[in-house]
């Protein structure tokens, strides 16, 4: 089964607004075999809607819109969809009912009628209820091809995803199992990893597709295949990984969570070692605990962390000595140790990681070039630090030593 | 004009990565009067690219293409470009000295033929030289409409449009100029706002487009229009201003910085006073010092934050003392506003904002049921804080509670 994500808005197409929604939605897609065959955002605009439609329809088995189904006036999709299949909106007393009960509990202006306007439906879809917000989900068949109209609302159309259309979807079609398991690398440029592992890829069978995928000081090494034999291809992939990973010992650092990154085996391996952390920040501005927090679970292994952004602050809060940072400069490997040692006795963790550097775009309270970045990390029984040039682009800086300090904290982590 | 955008890659297509370059080259293109009509993502796959770079030159006249230029084997959009417009692959010599500089300053390992290969463009293209990697963007010109290759780093696709594609599309094209203003308005939902605007709305000229925008705790409210004399549209958008203005009063909270948001407004308005900022984070785990501090400049107001996530780091490092913390509970008005009070001294800054709650999924170290957070302001004169409760979604919770952080904070500020 082939699916196509059609996102719409204007604001996408002005650049406002990231779309998000799509690589949820694939995500979601591909792991009950449906593959996305394309995404496609447009504007809110009748005609350029129908055509959509029409292209998608040609193209894939399964159709999924996101957006455009407020109540205000230049949100037409649903109008748009009744048209597309000569249907009339007819209203769902169901979903008046929950939009009403949002209101009573939620909303302390009063209902109106562009608000009980959302429930109106094409007659012959299928409503997908939506208990976190007004405007439902939708869902029409046509033949053996599924159209489904979700909210734009990312926490409204994940819910429908999960709870409405992957069950859904699952029971329409039988849809061949897809795997991806993606290898995390550090250390090694694209083609230099191209050539380290090349006889191993020219070796790989045919349906077992490669991907290189390359980020700010990480690079990731992605085998996708797909089948109706769950067992048989989750054997054929393992038995390459084996069969690659002895090529790059040195550089490999693990599989990639399937639902997320490195925090996220970091995360898991601290809570299985009941193992805590700390982090002091200072170019990376709270960026690595962010990456931490984000997730459920952290107050199990996360005890805190400090964004000592100025000279003062590492200083008065964080206890860095004076004179260590008028001897060594506060973007120097000595500083960014302290910081790191001192993290973990405040906070009283096992580990602790800090960050010391220049983001730029101009020099700040040092004399360190932009883009020189110290990361330490302590444990119980040392600290230790590298430095780094990340060059002066601030967005690549930032991205880099965040990447780059939870690289060093993972191998530190699974050296025990 | 009009663009499309198209953007490359399987790991866009099962969700992998998120993409970004889209909403940036839009932002961009918009600049110049350049509209972009739709964003395509498709798959690494030479008949599908061929199909979307057919369907592009029938809709719009400036098709960009990001992605697929890499050194490796799953990269084949050059070669299809090529394929596409009947033309040869020849090699650069301006290109390959580039990439050969490139690796005598950053890179350890060996120039392979790959590495060279990168060097290799259709003939009749133009090189847009891409002074940060290796992959040569790529400019062919077939009647009046336009193609642009571009690699997917996003740094580097960056540097490319706003150095050669921009320019290079202004000298070709007599432009309209696009504005778009949007207005940042607090604590009205989409209908609400809708039906306090309505009569203004139903007033819009035609000219003038209007949409809404709403997000976690906010809403965006944008005035879109195009045409060739910039003085008169933004005398006519900025009388529109002025007359929405008062229907909203209470709600309104500034106009959006065209490059960013409710946190550029206030950094320029800190450093504007000279004023400075600290934060104490326990819930939003660090969210709200990364607004702040992945946006240069940040070191001319920002302080400090504190991340602390469990309740003993709340004790000994922002010493919030135990008997209120058992007294109050650790999510409560008092903690909040202790955290803020003492957030500010110990950074020394004039404003502290702090936020502690219990994001979810389960409850935590306090009784506080899910999705209840306290937010605390301290300045040099007053602490106060305020209640809400964001619901039961983890993401949903943290992002609230972070834009209401931050419009708890622009209110103090611009208060004074």
């Amino acid at each position: 089964m082939i699916a196509e994500i059609i996102t719409i808005g204007d604001e996408l197409l002005i650049g406002q607004v990231i779309d998000t929604n799509s690589a949820f939605i694939a995500k979601q897609l591909n792991k009950i075999g449906v593959s996305v065959y394309q995404i496609t955002s447009i504007q809110d605009d009748k005609s350029h809607i129908l055509k959509a439609l029409e292209d998608a329809e040609n193209r894939v088995d399964i159709v999924i819109l996101t957006g455009g189904l407020g109540p205000t006036k230049d949100d037409i999709t649903k109008k748009t969809i009744a048209e597309y299949f000569n249907d009339a909106l007819v209203l769902n007393t169901s979903v008046l009912e929950n939009i009403k009960s949002i209101w009573q509990q939620h909303i302390k202006t009063r209902l109106l009628q562009v608000n009980k306007d959302q429930a109106l439906v094409p007659s012959t879809s299928k409503v997908l209820m939506n208990t976190l917000g007004t405007a439902p989900g939708m869902l029409i068949e046509k033949g053996d091809k599924v159209f489904i109209s979700l909210p734009g609302v990312p926490y409204e159309m994940e819910s429908l995803i999960e709870h409405e259309v992957i069950p859904c979807l699952k029971r329409k079609y039988n849809c061949p199992y897809i795997l991806h398991k993606t290898l995390l690398v550090y250390g090694l440029g694209e083609s230099a990893l191209a050539e380290r592992i090349e006889s191993w890829e020219d070796a790989l069978p045919s349906h077992i597709k490669l991907a290189y995928l390359p980020s700010l000081g990480l690079m990731r090494l992605r085998l996708s295949t797909k089948g109706f034999d769950e067992k048989v291809l989750i054997k054929d992939v393992q038995s390459q990984i084996d069969a690659v990973i002895p090529l790059i010992q040195e550089e490999y650092a693990g599989i990639e969570d399937e639902e997320g990154s490195v925090e996220i085996i970091i995360a898991k391996q601290l809570t299985k070692l009941g193992e805590t952390l700390a982090i002091a920040e200072s170019c990376t501005g709270g960026a690595v605990a962010e990456r931490f927090t984000v997730n459920p679970g952290a107050s199990a292994y996360f005890k805190g962390g400090l964004v000592t952004y100025s000279t003062q602050s590492k200083i008065n809060v964080l206890k860095v000595s004076e004179e260590e940072v008028n001897t060594h400069s506060v973007v120097s490997k000595q500083v960014a140790e302290s910081m790191a040692r001192n993290a973990r006795e405040l906070f009283q963790s096992d580990y602790a990681i800090a960050t010391t550097g220049n983001a730029g775009p101009k020099k700040g309270d040092s004399e360190a070039e932009v883009g020189t970045v110290f990361i330490a990390v302590a444990t119980q029984n040392a600290v230790y630090s590298q430095e780094f040039n990340f060059g002066n682009l601030r967005i690549k800086v930032i991205n880099k030593a965040v990447n780059k300090a939870l690289e060093m904290l993972l191998k530190e982590i699974f050296k025990n």
